[in-house]
């Protein structure tokens, strides 16, 4: 196993804010709405007695002193000095569900951040007092020293420099807490205790200057000191908060939910380090859920580390009264990209469905459209806090075959299967019903987009909406090749369509709409029969495209079975039942997919999406591992097995891990291509339910 | 005359906030409280008949697309091509009081930011539409071109790439606008009309990827690009906003002044071109009044680049329900240093009066204090938005001798000099009756620093206070050797101490306290015998601490009479009055000291304060140049004279100008080497009085 070596968000829930740290000899530290880490050099260490200079985790780069800039004198050069940047030999790390310890000096050093996540009750429906703890924009943690054997105090230190932007000492404004803050938007702080000190300086680890309390205000870098004494174990409390007051989305007008029960950012420190134990216990839970898990540890680091990406990129916002719910898409930050919502589904079924329900209802009330064949929704809500208005996406654009085209196909796809999925696994049958028109209404133009003449439909989805501008539909695996790319008579989307038809069918049954439901069935039948007709018999396999001759081999070829399968449809998942010849070429086309050079990249071993092209995504090979073992499982050989240990590889080495969770990867090296600071791994949550 | 060179803040009155341009091959653009210029790639350039490609002025650097990282391409770099940087022999540029121009194309081309800054109310007592004139956070300006004599259309382009953060079109918010901003935050917009158009794309002069109205909101770049029909000539409208609500600063709490009086940002810029044409008069006015003074090219220059950092450190916020003035002391940020406000105050007693007064009070209230000798004042009230606790700066340090030690001698002169130069010159009469006890303190003060023993005193400062607790006062001149930096029987302070006591005795005389107006003028008379004991009759200077045999020779021997010099106080600078010895000395040390190698720097032939230190600061030469020229002017030799040219140079050029007006400077190389993008040139102000 590669040394570690990756960053990962440190993310309270819906605050659309990180503190980053772990990258190796790397700075991070607070980010608010920021598309990677921060550059904040970040302090974390101690001086023992056996050594005696400071030994810090490597996350600084010498910063560049500020002091030159007010002595005119531009010799000073003055990195911090005196310490020992630890090696990742020379420390543990642990990356728990919702928890990252280091440890070191034989583990009588640690330092841990907690995201201490848990099942949100919907905010619409929220009391002050769980408002206050399941919303506050805190991140918790704690560092610690074991001196029992010790003959000499020991200092820890937990710091953040800040570079040209200073911080200041939140003893000014409140009296239960020790710390520093940047202006009003971010800040770490533990509680006033003997041994407990603070800095700050040019060089916080040799201060140079100090005033009236020891501090010197105009300086960049800051640090809590904690003594631990000679015989004593102590562990000292830490609560990092962030802020931000005021409007903050345009298009919709909205405010952070929390600022609705936080007055301010002192509030908030104060009561993450209230509500300290608590929040413990919470992570503590979570943690102990997955270390529990049938997963190995390849898989848990995976859904551990996409977690922690996920929370980073949520968003819970306050509008005209009610909530506003926002998952920003990692680097590229647009808003409740519907790609994403589909496959967080799994995810957030389990910790907040009223978030589904939302961005769904946010769908039908502002991002639906109809074109020439009827209803769909677009690409996402826009982006960097801003929200295009209705029925516009801020992705996609006209007159395109390939990026940045229009996904009116695939965007309806993913309503349907997302609403299904969240009312039959919520039991929500009011939201159901209430939304019933809309579901004929995408039902209808899911026949259009077969064919407007009905007589000439075979279940495939083949007619671009007019959007395009002589351009033609994509799917949202756009920077694939073809194989992926093109919406038109595709298999991914043709076997997603396949999944809509038969969630359709239950959400009708329980309707009671008797007729619709019997034409979603039929019209099941007939696609998976359509589909049947396009296997090569000669190559074993499904072409990609069913078009010019395509030859690419696709593993999203089951991908839309995730959905009768996450809801326990035995019918549609059941290898000897209604769909038994169409499973049968599926069996046949996954294990022969799944050898190396074709879907196993034949240098790495890693997962491909395409036969075809190096871009492959790890939120969607954990959706295709899940189906395949549950549904596919001859196909798992030895080699496909190992692909968890090549995807772990990729995410905790600098080419993924220098931005934390990644999701588009280059299958041969590693390095991510896109989608950096990514929140869908979360998809891999699915593996629990194995 | 070298080629200029260098950046220029545009800045809206007391918003922190500016527009920065002008530097070559670099960005700048919009930046909010910043400690230096913004890093955006600008846009601004014509299309012509003559010219197919785009000629835009030099201020971007290839951005790198953002494109890629949706594509997943790692290939595609793409900069924006086929346009020619204008290099500076293609176009001039014109900076006035309140305008920066420039013109290319044989003229036909133009581009001018506006500052329009006017006398403004005291916004304690300003109605609404005087608030929202005054304090709007807005910059004009317009770009045209002279197509009278052309057969083709034109197109012009005024734009801004914000890199990896996106931009909002404004048509969105509000029907009034065309143009983009960054969130809630910035944003620069015209009026719609016919021949304007939008453009936002990763490369914005040939945008690859449009949506339905030909926008791709995902992308950095954002342009406005207008139409000139061939046979016209068009000028159309600009403004640039900026707008920051909620709470700004801690310690005390506040909001942004126009953020009563301005909803959002869209209020802004609409607002600014609603009032384009007025702003423009006021602009107009303020060009014309430099341009019609009696000063030079050289001076015209260094006093509209002082001018135009001066407003951009402003900053007006709202507490408590009353205005709270700041200016924030450029790169460094500090909160209304005081060695600033003194120097600032010849300007701002021209344009906001109410200003001076404001920090006055908040100085007693809340940044004096009391050390073994009675009242001083802090150096500052904070920094970075933080404002200290009460009677604590954020700069002072104990235990030291040079840069971040107390500064207690001088700031209890800095509230003498500045509040009874703001109450004589304003005739504030109820203002200076109720700071009566505070200025008989001054004065108790004054005398215990000199020596508590009434007996020993000669009128020389020189007992720190107890607050250095083991180091040593400086003074202002912090970084220059101790020439300068030494407090403790300092000539400059000792001046300094003189105009103190000479505009004490006035604000008695007119409170009518006899005794101490007696007491204060026998104490100047004291002071000023004592001094001229100082004169090296040997060498015909004034050495520049009386102490240790130093034999620094300094120009701002003679600071101290500006105070008398401003307020008319004819029998303090008449040479052959009350001070008839001392000014003779003086004169002698002047001319000796405004030579080559003395305080000449030898290499430039630039003004320095100190004969030992090459750290020169232009706001103080400034004043230096002003009281020589009115009180000594025999010192004014061709080879002084030049030193306009000079300064005039080094702020041009990129070694001062990449940050816009620097105060800081090498003498020997022109390069600044602190106090960049500074308030304190305005000091040049005292110029107009000659």
């Amino acid at each position: 196993m590669p040394e570690a070596n990756y960053h990962t968000q440190h993310s309270p829930f819906g605050a659309f804010a990180s503190f980053t740290i772990g990258l190796v000899d790397s700075p991070g530290g607070f980010g608010q709405s920021l598309r990677g880490p921060a550059r904040q050099n970040i302090y974390i260490g101690f001086r023992g007695h056996a050594q005696r200079t400071w030994q810090l985790l490597p996350f600084l780069t010498p910063p560049k002193s500020q002091e030159g800039a007010f002595t005119g004198d531009t010799t000073v050069v003055q990195p911090p000095r005196g310490f020992d940047a630890l090696r990742p030999s020379d420390y543990t790390r642990t990356l728990g569900l919702a928890s990252d310890t280091w440890r070191a000096d034989e583990g009588r050093f640690g330092f841990s951040l907690l995201t201490p996540f848990d099942r949100v009750p919907d905010p619409a429906r929220m009391p002050k007092a769980a408002a206050r703890f399941h919303l506050a924009p805190v991140v918790t943690g704690w560092i610690e020293y074991d001196n029992r054997q010790g003959k000499e105090p020991v200092e820890l230190m937990f710091g953040v420099g800040n570079g040209e932007d200073t911080l200041r000492p939140l003893t000014d404004t409140s009296d239960k807490l020790m710390g520093f803050a940047g202006g009003t938007a971010f800040g770490y702080a533990t509680k006033p205790a003997r041994g407990v000190t603070m800095r700050q300086g040019f060089d916080i680890l040799d201060p140079k200057f100090r005033d009236y309390r020891g501090l010197l205000v105009i300086a960049g870098e800051t640090a809590l000191v904690f003594t631990v004494p000679a015989g004593a174990r102590k562990r000292f409390p830490l609560a990092l908060g962030f802020y931000a007051a005021g409007p903050i989305t345009t298009g919709i007008d909205s405010v952070y939910a929390y600022t609705r029960v936080f007055k301010n950012l002192e509030d908030v420190l104060v009561h993450g380090l209230q509500e300290h134990a608590r929040y413990g216990k919470v992570a503590a839970q979570r943690d102990r859920e997955l270390a529990r898990s049938r997963l190995d540890d390849d898989q848990k680091f995976l859904l551990a580390q996409s977690a922690h990406s996920y929370f980073g990129s949520t968003q819970l916002m306050w509008s005209n009264g009610r909530p506003l719910w926002m998952v920003n898409e990692g680097e590229y930050r647009m808003i409740n990209t519907f790609d994403l919502t589909v496959d967080h589904v799994f995810f957030e079924l389990v910790w907040q469905p009223w978030a589904v329900r939302d961005t769904l209802d946010l769908f039908v009330r502002r991002y639906s459209y109809r074109d020439q064949h009827g209803l769909s929704f677009t690409h996402d809500m826009g982006v960097n806090s801003f929200f295009t208005p209705p029925g516009r996406s801020s992705y996609e654009c006209d007159g395109l075959e390939g990026c940045f085209s229009h996904m009116t196909m695939e965007q309806l796809l993913n309503w349907i299967l997302t609403a299904v999925t969240y009312a039959e696994h919520t039991g929500d049958r009011a939201w159901l019903r209430a939304n019933q028109k809309t579901l004929l209404a995408c039902a209808d133009s899911l026949h259009r987009r077969d064919d407007p003449d009905p007589k000439k439909r075979d279940g495939i989805l083949k007619q671009d909406s007019n959007r395009v501008r002589g351009g033609a539909e994509i799917t949202t695996y756009d920077s694939l090749d073809v194989s992926l790319g093109q919406a038109r008579n595709n298999l991914y989307l043709a076997v997603k369509t396949l999944g809509a038809w038969v969630l359709l069918e239950r959400a009708f049954a329980t309707l009671k709409l008797a007729k619709a439901a019997a034409d979603a069935h039929a019209t099941a039948d007939l696609l998976a029969q359509t589909l049947t007709t396009k296997f090569e018999a000669d190559t074993g396999f499904f072409p990609a495209v069913f078009e010019k001759g395509n030859r690419s081999r696709i593993l999203p070829a089951v991908e839309g079975f995730i959905y009768p399968l996450f809801l326990g449809y035995k019918d549609a998942t059941d290898r000897n039942g209604r769909f038994a010849p169409l499973f049968k070429q599926l069996s046949q086309h996954i294990a022969q997919a799944l050898q190396p050079g074709i879907c196993l990249d034949a240098t790495s071993g890693g997962w491909k999406m395409s036969s075809t092209s190096t871009n492959t995504w790890f939120s969607k090979i954990a959706i295709a591992q899940h189906v395949i073992r549950q549904l596919f499982p001859e196909a798992m050989t030895d080699a496909a097995r190992q692909g968890d240990r090549v995807h772990a590889d990729w995410q905790r080495t600098p080419g993924c891990g220098r931005d934390a969770m990644c999701d588009q990867i280059r299958s041969d090296s590693g390095i991510a291509c896109g989608s950096r600071y990514y929140p869908r791994g979360v998809s891999a949550w699915l593996w629990l339910n194995e």
